[in-house]
């Protein structure tokens, strides 16, 4: 069966030109980047490249991106890392309330160890008021965590405002770009961030790796301890090919992304504009507009969104719920719970997110198929 | 330049067919484990076989194996894990005083949070005595930590007859065994261990992967805190293709595992009978019989290892002064200190560690060479 893969959120495949600029690093060039003969010095080399690609892709400088094995690890590493640094200064932190769970959940732990923890609310697409985030400021607050795009409704949230704000207060800012890097233009000085995570499965590179993006004098902790890699802030032998393969896949995105922008919020609105006009019942969820060139998400009014999900990969096509990460959970989201759906609705809801490699031919054949799924299972 | 690369400890190559088994999870089965459609469901069928065998060799069971970024992740979970779950029971933790860093600085800031760490001597030859240990445990005592095999003198413990006391007196007992999973038969029931941490690097599979055994009904608290991947012991997306180059590598280790222990060891034992019969001034450091059989360690009087180092690199042969975690500190190493080797010693000292592809052309050629560039030196 041919099948039709519309989960680019979930994780993208390795573009075949990334590989082969990884496969000397797995074979011949396999040293340890942190011992200093020919070996090492030779995978030092690589991964400062890659660094530097990165940081440029970013509008950064190079000693401020540290990698890590992908964005829940470097989320946790900005949680903790700057609540260690910063605990005797305050122990407030802000978080918008539709962060991914390697957000939530590390402030959770904050908050069990006596840090206070505010959740900041959406309107009903999805986004952030900035005036709520300043509102909600205490003198206390060290910290700010806004993700830059939900990797559940697709909605883009106002960051640059926000950055003005965390900026003016003197208050650290992360932003969560797991769905932006690569996919959207992102310059962290635009943006005001002072922490900004990815994961390069989510731009074409492998699975594995990602990075932390950590502004010159922000004060941050190591988390990861033992070695003395990544300038004592985070250890563990650099997984060398990964590192490699991911400046390489930003650097692929970079070339692309004016093109797949423009291709991918086409093929988008041709599926919701079919989607809505020809399945009764559904809606649209996350921000008209402001939203994910590659994320369309839907709720079905009297429609089981598992079954749905099932009918659909039977015929073929692969969509999402939601979250990877919470998949099999079969609560409604918090996301959608944030902006206020009915748990009908929210049970009844389809993440479409699209890719590189996706084709007009394939979101026609998608919508169609869905159709008929739906009205199967309202039958 | 023909080059000999004599640093296996530090990390190994990929075995070429290992890389072939990896190929299809970067390309057409890139899915993630965590997603419910096909995509998804053949990456989590490819996790779960992996799983199986890594198990299978350290005869655990499946659900015991954790997948983690590497044994750095891996001692930090089972540190800061059982810390967490067991701090009500009590606060006190032993390590042995020659632990990798990725043990000792999760200890150490332990110690900063309140608990009491004790660390535990060892002999000239870098070994603990398990009476030590006992003598050592308080009621208060949650965790015992001694590495399997030193990485850098190579002397291998008595994890044995330490895990009987742990295990009389109801503590919990963690192994790093990244020298030995893959190097030598590693049975986690023999070694009465609860907690035991391996990295795929270390025994050619890829970098940038490995895991935690973790002993059924072991309490741990999760660490990497997120999605629920790994019974919520573990988030973030699988390192799909890092996964099934794990267990092919174990397997293959596992298939050469007699063979390999003996041509190493006497090649090894031929390249210490060399040293110690023609390079004047020349000492063996740890156990001499009791050692990884991939692991010879040198010291050399009136000679600056950083300098030897070099010499032996700028005639193509790659070794190492000990860890690779912590190479470019001039400080003696805490494990030399901790055998009491004198400071000009433990300057002068040399790690060679072989391999799967070491010859005895190569190490004949190394030792005439290091005989060659000691003599220099000391011109």
């Amino acid at each position: 069966m041919k099948r039709v893969y519309l989960d680019y959120a979930s994780t993208t495949s390795v573009d075949p030109k990334i590989i082969e600029d990884m496969m000397p690093y797995l074979k011949d060039d396999f040293g340890n980047p942190s011992s200093p003969h020919y070996y090492g010095q030779k995978a030092r080399k690589a991964i400062e490249d890659a660094r530097e690609i990165l940081a440029n892709s970013i509008s950064a400088q190079s000693e401020e991106i540290i990698f890590t094995s992908g964005a829940t690890e470097s989320n946790n590493l900005a949680l903790f890392g700057v609540a260690r640094a910063l605990r005797e200064k305050g122990k407030h932190i802000l978080i918008s309330s539709i962060e991914h769970h390697s957000v939530i959940r590390p402030a959770q732990e904050l908050k069990s160890m006596g840090f206070d923890v505010s959740f900041i609310k959406v309107d009903r697409f999805g986004q952030i008021d900035p005036q709520d985030i300043k509102s909600a400021m205490t003198p206390q607050t060290i910290l700010v965590a806004v993700m830059h795009a939900s990797n559940e409704i697709g909605t883009i949230q106002p960051i640059k405002e926000i950055g003005m704000i965390t900026k003016a207060h003197n208050v650290l800012f992360l932003v969560d770009a797991c769905q932006t890097v690569g996919h959207l233009p992102v310059n962290v000085n635009e943006l005001n961030c002072d922490f900004l995570s990815f994961s390069a499965h989510k731009f074409y590179g492998p699975k594995g790796v990602g990075g932390l993006y950590a502004r010159k004098g922000s004060r941050l902790s190591a988390w990861l301890l033992g070695g003395d890699q990544e300038r004592n802030r985070r250890a563990s032998t650099h997984n060398v090919p990964g590192i490699v393969g991911m400046g390489k896949a930003i650097d692929v995105c970079r070339q692309q992304l004016p093109g797949e922008m423009q291709k991918q919020t086409q093929l988008r609105d041709r599926l919701i504009d079919f989607v809505i006009n020809n399945i009764d019942g559904s809606r649209l969820n996350g921000h008209p507009s402001q939203r994910l060139p590659n994320n369309a998400h839907f709720s079905f009014e009297g429609v089981d969104g598992e079954a749905l999900l099932m009918s659909l990969d039977m015929n073929g096509f692969c969509a999402s719920m939601g979250s990877a990460c919470t998949s099999g959970s079969l609560k409604p989201s918090d996301v959608l719970k944030a902006i206020r759906l009915s748990d009908a609705l929210a049970l009844g809801s389809l993440r479409v997110s699209l890719g590189r490699w996706s084709t007009q031919e394939e979101i026609d054949a998608f919508a169609h198929q869905l159709k008929k799924s739906v009205e199967q299972l309202r039958q």
